[in-house]
């Protein structure tokens, strides 16, 4: 049976994306918000939003960052707009997957009030694992532009130990740095300790800056604050992984003359096909598991 | 016994290096080449080349590049230039110590012909073997910059196994890459083999490029030849670690159209403080073990 796939907007990740899902036997698939490509890029049909009938299609495919509160998509290939509609997904086929990387409330609610399938990819376990690691290697990336020394030796704190604090972590221990990991569960503290890594209770991470040189945040919360900002020597770099605004109290780090950099998207912008090859290699795994493909 | 010690030109690293020699007990420092640094910065005295008398010094520290053919030394913090001569070397004492990053034909003729005692410290292991650290992560940080792909998972081949070589392989495997080290010896190959490594022959390297993302070369010998660029995928990169001009036959990839980057001085760039902070602990551990310090 062949299925329709629409990729409706997207950045440099989905054109291997993209090339990727040309590998699926029996699978049309038409790109819109691509026409700054050259066609020979793909070989692909392209087509105009307007041009398109919802209801003809299988599975749409809209980008990480999902769309605005208006529903506008982000369309970096194209200098045409593209704006979803309640109606728009009220018309697609019942059966339909919609993909998104994020998913706000204009998204979920339409998918709801047309009570079709959305899978928000960034949420699932396995997409924010894999993701972790070129997360990763832009924080390494970062530590080694943006400081005088080495990582290896350096006095590293990875704050949260989550699906990317824990690959930030061995990462940078992997390298040679000190690492520490600040987190709030007894399982967490004692896994970082079993690494071999210095476990720090999140309540104490003020205790603990006073001899560091990198501090990693991927906690998005307010954790990073005075307190821990205070204690930091002069030389200290803060990064912020965790989704905007971050956990860090940027506005005092800068009283402080404590340089912090909020780093966004870093899967997206040192490692745009790799990022690209694991969005679709879920959303290949997905179809195969529920039949879509064989 | 007070020694006096001249610092005679240098770059970034040197800060941290006169820094480093602030912490030895009844030492003298003057700096020449340094007067675009504020006083402030350091507190030392700073001293004209001319104004300098060599039968004063002690210990005399050059830069990494030593001098020129005509003895032209580099100041990077000066614009007045200094020039050595072999009458200068004859007038140093006869129990001077002259350290030098590396030693051309000039210097190691002048300090023969006076008789002195002459330190080129990048021939040491125990400096190469710890310049290799920032040296593979500033090739980590071009892999990530200059690739849409991440380290993690790609096929990296490291040509030479001595100290550069071996270091480089150890990071690249510790990030998740698969890596290949070729080398000549038997002994080489078996130690790449335990590591856990590929262990590729020198004359086979041709053999092996074809499946291979990034290759880094550390051999200063025309390694890199043809047949091996001739197997390598269009999208593959070529670094060349070796000391100038490389070891990469740099006309024939630039035919191929697959871009070849020929690093030079990673420590310097990535890790000025680190890089100035080996030397000083190499030349405080000599001076010491020589007697020249308690």
């Amino acid at each position: 049976m062949s299925q329709l796939i629409a990729v409706i907007g997207g950045d440099a990740r989905y054109l291997e994306l993209i090339r990727q899902l040309q590998s699926i036997p029996d699978a049309g698939i038409v790109l819109v918000g691509f026409d700054k490509l050259e066609q020979g890029f793909t070989g692909l049909k392209q087509s105009d939003f307007t041009d398109l009938d919802p209801a003809d299609l299988d599975i749409v495919i809209l980008p990480i960052t999902g769309c605005d509160s208006q529903g506008n998509v982000e369309t970096v290939f194209s200098d045409h707009s593209i704006q979803l509609t309640g109606q728009w997904f009220k018309e697609l086929k019942p059966s339909v997957k919609v993909f998104t990387g994020i998913a706000n409330d204009f998204i979920k609610s339409a998918a709801k009030e047309a009570n079709i399938s959305l899978i928000p990819l960034l949420n699932r376990d396995d997409v924010a694992i894999y993701n972790s690691i070129p997360t990763a290697e832009g924080a390494i990336m970062m530590a080694i532009e943006n400081t005088d020394y080495t990582i290896h030796g350096s006095r590293v704190i990875v704050v949260g130990f989550g699906r990317v604090g824990n690959t930030v972590a061995n990462k940078f221990s992997a390298l040679g740095a000190k690492v520490s990991v600040s987190a709030n569960s007894i399982k967490d503290l004692a896994r970082i300790t079993e690494m071999g890594l210095t476990a720090v209770p999140l309540e104490e991470l003020h205790e603990a800056t006073s001899g560091c040189d990198l501090l990693i945040n991927t906690v998005p919360a307010p954790v990073v604050n005075k307190d821990s900002i205070q204690q930091l020597p002069s030389h200290a770099l803060i990064f912020d992984l965790a989704s905007k605004p971050g956990g860090t109290d940027f506005a005092y780090a800068k009283q402080r003359g404590i340089q912090a950099i909020l780093a966004r998207s870093l899967p997206g912008v040192v490692a745009p096909r790799t990022a690209g090859k694991i969005l679709a290699d879920v959303i290949k795994q997905i179809l195969r598991e529920d039949g879509s493909l064989t």
